[in-house]
């Protein structure tokens, strides 16, 4: 399934409606050794959309593994300055940017302290967060499967079939299988946006989360508006930032999540595997993080900052995505956060507040997604006087 | 002869010897897909060195050759702001820099325009040359062995065979087969700073060129000063900016060379072979290049600007190094110019000339070395009295 023409679609889906690249713009695509063929395919694709110039970063999962072993404790915090310039930059440019996730090498961090691989600053820029809130850059973030990515999802199958069997799905989910698949998208995007605008017409105070292990109510702000990925820089450039993409969003009260929740998905973060994940929070701060496996790095995470801790974005998923129903852990947030609800540690977003709540936004240098949501969890709205209404139960909208 | 005790030391002769990389310093490491291996053995060097960051770029190729072949002639012209600042800010910072040269694609740009891969801006940073100039870096270059290098340097080789001999010949030229590398480098370096002491000292108006093909006299300006590759950074750093490194050099007058000169060895330019190589110099300016293979290449890139036709290095190889003897043509500037005498088209270096001279130095976006030496090539002194004085005879120094 990796083959040129594969290649080469899911290139210009990212590329001509992804980050929907204007003529003359500079494009940034953000790789990673192991990405190649895709990656060379996204530049090609935005050279011909026009772009003034594609400037490819491939980091190297590699050397961040030297970084953490042998690094001093110094090097652990240091990132040039530079780094986080240079994302300003590319909004003053008005540049278009492209990044691909999906692990290559998952397991690689294991044998590493996972206090110090979660203390590792150089996995965040604060900076990114800023050119998204001021929405100057088009952008997109798309899979790119790879050998090391297959085998984790499909550890079952030979390597071939297993790579075989994960760009079939990104392909499905891609909605590459259409014979359109930007009008399947805009068609998806329009249910969506419905959604949005009956969320937000519904001025929820709080959103409850209840189901096996989990029983959490998440404070919304005056002014939180929901979301979908249908998205428009400050000038007026439509773009999808994800791709797959099938959530709808918005950013809560970080003074206001209490109870208990139970990740129902594994996450990859910061190269560790978190597994059985549950957080406890009160008055908005997680204030206990417990796991199978991977709870330190998550915790050490937690603490870069006093935002760490607090909840920067609550997102639903329906069932009618194409994400869930494979019933696949992708063990890439990209995927796994749109085929379940789920809430973010860190960041949040300024656009999905009025002006008046952009302080209260919550704000941190990382921001961690963690599936929370199913068929078997139901999330209700609450109104500011209390009313109870339904907004998902086994996965459909009740509004 | 690339298992990973060999990876090892050449990384650590680049990291500890050629950059000297400090306690506490960023390291910027220039590399390039394929080149993954040497790559992260010099990153895990730096860290073990104490770097507190190590920052590896690695550029493709492939992504290089999308921009030529699909890029709009803005394409061409363009370079984002901010690859020149990243260079400066690395001054800024006093940062170690290290590059890994050698070709690894060498034929890919072959069935493009030359004229467009010679118009393509990307390749030059003008910044760079502000940052040598400034010694503000501690800095080096260094070879990291391919599979393509090897097939292009021994084509009748097996590919393995080729890439084994390739590695025993870096091996040879970085001293790495002496028991103690650095002690080895630093008796070479003591016997070239003593030639570079008489050359200076013997204040030579113009440097005389003469064998086959070549009849060529480059002026020297009166306070050009005649170095090798033992460098010294503004704040007392010691390094060594090409491992191996056999020459001594020094800037010319811009304004003066006069005759023609046949190059001895092809070279690698921006990804294209240039072959049987002749240059036409009056005034200082190179009025006719004509070669067997990629003359438009290396036209194109001279037109950048004003100074990418004229002299901006003039260098003297003896045969007393490790790489001329070996006869191989590497395809490489790194190796090639220490095997033989050449000069380079494009930016000259301020440090080698006094105060005075610096404005007279060459300016351009390019710098290219090509090799006009060999033990054929007779070079002579001449004297502002017009006295002829010999310097190199049969490759031996003469005076």
């Amino acid at each position: 399934m990796s083959d040129a023409t594969t290649l080469q679609r899911l290139a210009d889906l990212l590329v001509g409606f992804g980050a929907n690249v204007q003529r003359g713009q500079i494009v940034a695509v953000s790789s990673e050794i192991g990405k190649e063929p895709l990656t060379r395919a996204v530049a090609t694709s935005a050279y011909r959309h026009g772009a003034s110039y594609v400037e490819v970063t491939y980091s190297d999962i590699h050397v961040r593994h030297a970084r953490i072993e042998f690094g001093s404790d110094e090097a652990l915090e240091t990132v040039p300055a530079w780094f986080g310039e240079r994302i300003l930059r590319l909004g003053d440019a008005r540049a278009a940017r492209i990044a691909l996730t999906g692990p290559v090498e998952p397991g690689l961090m294991e044998d590493l302290d996972p206090a110090r691989v979660g203390r590792d600053k150089s996995q965040a820029l604060r900076e990114a967060g800023t050119v998204v809130n001021e929405r100057t850059t088009n952008w997109t973030i798309g899979p790119c499967p790879t050998p090391g990515w297959a085998a984790l999802v499909h550890p079952d199958l030979e390597p071939e079939a297993a790579l075989a069997k994960l760009w079939e799905e990104i392909v499905h989910v891609c909605r590459l299988d259409e014979d359109d698949p930007v009008a399947a998208w805009r068609e998806r995007m329009a249910t969506l946006v419905g959604v949005t605008e009956r969320l937000t017409a519904a001025r929820f105070d709080a959103i409850h989360f209840e189901g096996p292990g989990t029983d959490l109510t998440v404070g919304l702000l005056p002014s939180s508006r929901w979301i979908s990925a249908a998205f428009e820089t400050a000038d007026g450039i439509p773009h999808a930032p994800n791709l797959p993409s099938e959530e709808v969003f918005t950013t809560p009260d970080p003074a206001r999540a209490d109870g208990v929740v139970r990740s129902t998905k594994p996450l990859l973060v910061g190269g560790a595997t978190i597994r059985g994940l549950t957080v406890r929070f009160e008055g908005g701060r997680a204030v206990a993080i417990d796991a199978e496996q991977g709870a330190d790095t998550l915790r050490e995470m937690t603490r870069h900052d006093e935002g760490g801790a607090r909840l920067g974005e609550l997102a639903l998923v329906d069932r009618d995505g194409r994400i869930g129903p494979l019933g696949t852990v992708f063990y890439d947030t990209l995927l796994d956060e749109n085929a379940a609800s789920h809430i973010a540690l860190g960041r949040g977003f300024d656009f999905a507040v009025g002006p008046d709540d952009v302080e209260r936004v919550n704000d941190s240098l990382i921001h961690i997604d963690f599936m929370i949501g199913g068929d078997d969890v139901a999330v209700t709205g609450i109104t500011a006087a209390g009313e109870r209404v339904p907004v998902l139960r086994g996965g459909a909208w009740q509004l």
